[in-house]
């Protein structure tokens, strides 16, 4: 299909490669370079008048570059007379900052979603938001695809025992659920809290973890502050193993480090951010999303549901 | 006036104290900052209800850094219930980018704009924009500084003899007949042409310069391959003396290699964009727009004409 047209900016270069594949096509040329002074200079070397353009980039980091990438390469399509503009965004970063959880705070999920449209995007296709409410953020069509089938899929071959699938905090549960139901097995949270202001937090685990083997799920892991704490005091209560994994591995800071000091046995992720190499570890195993996404956007481009790839 | 707060980002926080000391006030609390995996935190530190807020911000390098954050502060300040969000930005970054010169090219300088406003800016204040035609790409107001005036000033107190005003490069040659008119001088023009494609550019001089002192003026200096042929140029054709001089002192790459290497006497620039102890010579001269940006501030505020300033 000739009207249809993958291409790509400097964030996640091999996933929209396997996209592209997936498709059964290759990536638009375009080159994507900068100025002596550091401004962004694209060229779309190709034409793309009356196309349908899917434009894959993560916004990780360096997040604030690889958005200027997005917001440069949308006008670049739009005044290059394509049909539509849809936004392939496998992590959307600055989803954390959604709503103001202090006064005068900025809420930069929302402000993304505005720049993404001004610049003219028809249609977004993401991942895993962090809060599902940022769909709103958008008034274009947006496509929320979901990395729990994958990383379920992932954990039902190892073919397990006794699992128990667990929440890390108290706030995103819906996400441990659904793999629960995926993989047949309860759930349990970790219930952090505060007593009193500056006082140590106190976890709580709620629901039966003793003897079994935990999965921890997660939709970002960034430092690994959070779930590295959790798995120690999995095993401290009793667990028999703890895997953890997370559809984002933004993996920033002391986070390889506190993963390979944690009880983590092994740490699944997606490639929605590009792993590099220095971070690469034995306790850490990748999986695509290129078949989800390349999925969706065939099912997009033709005008079929996509949420039957996930429900 | 309590009602008018200035606050300023990461780009220029000397010259936006400098702004905040000439309007008698001083800068409003705020922090800026960066999370563990680079995203922008910000965090106004005051109340800023019902105030007319004046943001300081040159989009320079990192650009892309230095106008995400000019974006997210613009939402916090507008979430945080001010009466007017005015951006001042001394220098405004991406302004090259303001046409498509080839195919399949970006309009930067139109997507800043359109960023600014959705971000929620009421009022741009810059300075010698790269085109004044950008200023028809917001449809907020527009103040439009000039640094020619402080430019001339500086050259009229050094008591320069047959002094001949020149433009580097035909496309902007009104910025050398307004210092003209200021210092009372004629003008020259480098009339750069390349004869046919891949053959060296000739270097054609319109208007008399023998024996001369040339003052070179240019809104940018970027990598000051433009300027320092010129001066060279203006130097073989018989100039006694060259000095150079521009509004926004982008400097980037070889520049300032290539400005000790040359036939400029002396180069003034102004701090749009602040100079870097690394690259301040014996041969720049930094002049402050604090006093012209301050006072239209002041201006703005009492609802008074700016143009006054440099007409
Ligand atoms: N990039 C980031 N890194 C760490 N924390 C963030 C980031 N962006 C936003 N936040 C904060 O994380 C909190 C939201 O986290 P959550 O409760 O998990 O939804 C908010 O209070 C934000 O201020
Ligand atoms: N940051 C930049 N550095 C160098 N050249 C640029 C930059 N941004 C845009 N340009 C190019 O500069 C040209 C405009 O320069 P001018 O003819 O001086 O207006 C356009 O062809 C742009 O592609």
């Amino acid at each position: 299909d000739k009207s249809l047209k993958v291409f790509t900016l400097n964030s996640n270069l091999k996933l929209a490669e396997e996209i592209a594949t997936h498709i059964g096509t290759s990536l638009g040329k375009c080159s994507v370079s900068r100025f002596s002074d550091g401004e962004i200079q694209i060229n779309i070397e190709e034409s793309i008048r009356g196309c349908d353009v899917y434009i894959v980039q993560s916004t990780s980091a360096p997040v604030n570059e690889h958005l200027m990438e997005l917001l440069i390469m949308i006008d670049a399509v739009k005044r290059a007379s394509a049909r539509s503009v849809n936004i392939v965004m496998p992590y959307y970063g600055y989803a954390r900052q959604d709503r103001k959880a202090r006064s005068r705070e900025p809420i930069t999920a929302k402000l993304v979603a505005n720049l993404l449209e001004t610049a003219g995007a028809d249609r977004v296709i993401t991942l895993d938001l962090h809060a599902p409410q940022i769909q709103g953020f958008f008034d274009v069509p947006i496509d929320h695809l979901q990395g729990v089938p994958i990383l379920s899929d992932y954990f039902k071959e190892k073919n397990l025992e006794d699992i128990v699938v667990v929440s890390p905090d108290h706030g995103e549960v819906t996400r441990a659920r659904k793999m629960a139901d995926r993989l047949g097995t309860p759930i349990g949270i970790i219930d952090k809290r505060r007593p009193r202001p500056n006082v140590a937090e106190v976890m709580n685990i709620v629901g039966n973890i003793e003897g079994k083997t935990a999965i921890l799920i997660d939709d970002i892991i960034d430092t690994a502050g959070t779930i590295t704490l959790a798995a120690n005091a999995l095993v401290e209560s009793g667990a028999k193993e703890v895997y953890a994994c997370c559809t984002h591995p933004v993996l920033s800071g002391p986070a390889i480090e506190r993963i390979e000091n944690s009880k983590i046995k092994e740490l699944v992720i997606t490639n929605t951010i590009p792993l590099p190499e220095e971070k690469k570890t034995d306790k850490i195993t990748q999986l695509s999303v290129a078949p989800l996404i390349g999925e969706a956007i065939v099912r997009v481009h033709e005008l079929k549901s996509v949420s039957i790839l996930f429900d």
